[in-house]
């Protein structure tokens, strides 16, 4: 399956402003690439990019007086396949993680496994351990959120959307994550596109999306706590320890973002919106 | 100089509970080691070191049934110096910032960024960017702080530390880390050996220390929000974004400490106590 | 299964000597440790571990004048399984190879692709590409050098050894490599314990080995073109590009090699030799 | 200064080639870029990048049938000071030496310390370590060596440059870092930019360069064995251990060098010729 994607972002500031951008694509997606991927920046100004402790491409620029454009075209194969089902995949005993798993079981800005390990136990620990209890995770987290965008708050953690019962697709992730870590399942955050694919198409926006990915039995698998079924046609853009770690933007300075256009089609081979 | 330093540390445990100890000395002082750095387990299990993202060496481990004695002592050279007094130290722009040094203006699980920036910008946006700003936020935090064990809660974070106005080295840390990150000055957490080397004795029982570092003019810095006054003879362990990369135990199960015996003492040429 | 294994090895040097050593099992295998892994010096001087750039341990120490004994002796666990046959692993293409993979496929110290390329082509390009491409420059390597340790040279290359037609364990796996990197098959040199377990024992006193692994369909496999067979209780200590890269000691001066001492054996679960 | 630089290279293939290419400026140089620094590729065919072991931009493409022009022009700012001397840099002693700085003193593809050995302490043992010693090393291949572009063979070693006399600037590079290795100075291969800048111009047609790094004392300092004095302006590219982790271009198939024109001159800040 063919997929083009991109976004049109306007971002305006009053001053000379740095600025770190995650909007590429992730480098595990880069052999998928059917046209080039390029982030063009109007004016266009200097902008570099590096890999992070993550592996994501982050972008720096500084957003000139006035502000600045950013635009992104571009196809990408897809298998086209759902996200992987796998019931029987065991949660490892801690001592069979590998090293560098480690650290997607420890706390983080927006996943206080600290606060939550208790309320973890109680609801999740009588469910069998590996995917079932992700699964029950999950559930809970789905059914525990009212989403709104209305609830949306940049300082919302883990255990804000708990108490509150309200948040976006990034709060969803959060609590998923956090109540999965307590439990000894690493996770991380997830950041990319994710288009309304063979699926019902629905009013709202386009958007990029948050979900996230858990490790089982030696492979990471992918949830996602806000829609709780599997979909089609992610493409991934960052991930990290929560949002913090793949924020889209980073700014270091006031900037008022007045335009954000994504999107995600599917296309035919031969280039045309199926 | 020389300093003998090390510990013997037991945790109990009913069942065999897996164990991630930062209990090395950090891999920039491998150099100075003047005898071995080894740490001895009773009952000898097996333990093997990884190095993690933040370049510490991070041992793992199965703490059987019953529990583990880890037990560690070496003498290590130290130059004898006191922490650098730099005060033209410049703050860097965030453009001419090295990219590794980037995640340290990002906020983390003990250091809200987020809903520090405010108080931040308040306190100190009018003092003279660079060295004097990170010294007015030691000195802030140093007063703003009461000192005490009874203070320290594991789920205490930069945030409660500045609204309650009590804990240990570890809040002093991470509230003034959380305020230079604000000020757009990487911050990173530190934690190690820190006699009362060349100080007055107190009569407080020996333990590790948390302190900080600053990236100012292309180097990293050391402030101590605890002391507010530079120091000598500071063995770093390890560093991180906070507490949460830097525990020195982490423990997946109940474990109990029950003895923490930690010693740091000059020593001269010849072995003896100075 | 469990493998009892170790070393004792004595350097002698007329002067202090740095001394770089491979003489650790590979991180790979760490969780398979039953018994703590430790190398002891006698005299017990300072050591400490880094790990290099292609995942290695790698120790450094001072030899000190007269000389060093490092000894080593532990018991690890193995699946006992053979190395592994995939005859429909497939070769592929460049384009689909992963970016740290490629370094595999350049030339080296020891495997001078530049050089073997039009021998490579003219003996292989009408094989198969994949397995049997490897398998069948295994097999010319394995009847194309005759075995014997006085034709060990510490200098000698693949291309040597193609011209000469003699060497050691670690020529027959250079001169694999240098022919499977000129098929565009990234190869890997590798070194370690190779006892002879379930083998017929010979008289050869036991030593450490050379072997390589080859990239195929998304996996690194084992070959070994000194015994062309699959073999069971390897335990890796180091890999690289070649035997630059993973020899065992790396002295800074001279250092003669007085005592060298290998076991490699299977044990009981209650530690009996097999 | 500005310096404006960039090349035009056509590749000419005769079926679809698997191309890697070192043709960006090296990360350390990103901060001092004045425009955007974007490879251009005519037709557009995808490419993506990634950092390899040794920092480098790596740049993977598929040379489409027929051929490919890449393109680059970019203006970046520059101290204009000459290669730096610091006469009194010490050579450290090995112990010294930080861990990720050893791989450079081994053998590589195109320097094999382990022949030159004997020779470089022959020539150089009795020189006082340190900088004196480069520059005597540096000094005795500038004179061994003549200089022809008829010289210059894929796969001639330091070895070969020292036995034939003859070579280009990659194999007075290559001597030169062969005999440092052997004199226990860390030393690798450098490639880039370097313009006749504030030089009487030649008639010779512009092209990359190559020239070396040591480690002295604690940094790594600038030698160039082709031209054997300071120089303004170069523009590094990429650096390993030769010219293997280097090349500009490694294409996996035969691909013919059709065009290659490369600029490097000093502008004016308004953008003139100086």
């Amino acid at each position: 399956m063919l997929i083009r994607a991109g976004y049109n972002i306007r971002l305006e500031t009053a001053q000379p402003t740095p600025l770190l951008a995650l909007l590429s694509v992730h480098p595990s997606r880069n052999k998928d690439l059917v046209t080039l991927h390029r982030i063009t920046a109007t004016p266009d100004v200097p902008m570099y990019n590096y890999v992070d402790g993550f592996g994501n491409i982050c972008t720096r620029l500084t957003v000139p007086e006035g502000g600045v454009t950013l635009d992104c075209d571009f196809v990408i194969r897809d298998t086209g396949a759902a996200d992987i089902y796998a019931p029987d995949a065991p949660q490892l005993p801690i001592e069979q993680l590998p090293d560098d798993v480690l650290v997607y079981l420890l706390g983080s800005r927006y996943c206080e496994t600290d606060r939550l390990s208790e309320t973890a136990w109680g609801l999740f620990g009588h469910i069998r351990p590996g995917w079932d209890r992700v699964q029950a995770i999950v559930d809970f987290t789905h059914d525990h959120i009212e989403f709104g965008y209305h609830h949306a708050r940049h300082t919302k953690t883990a255990w804000d959307a708990h108490q509150e019962q309200t948040g976006v697709c990034r709060d969803f992730a959060h609590l998923a994550i956090a109540l999965c870590r307590c439990m000894n399942i690493p996770a991380r955050y997830c950041t990319g596109y994710l288009g309304e694919i063979r699926e019902p198409r629905s009013e709202a926006a386009m958007d990029f999306s948050a979900w996230f990915d858990v490790y089982l039995g030696g492979n990471w698998y992918t949830f996602d706590a806000r829609h709780n079924r599997p979909r089609i046609g992610r493409i991934l853009m960052a991930r990290g320890r929560d949002a913090t770690d793949a924020a889209l933007t980073t700014s270091f300075g006031p900037a008022a973002l007045t335009r954000f256009d994504v999107i995600t089609e599917e296309v035919s081979e031969a280039g045309a919106v199926v």
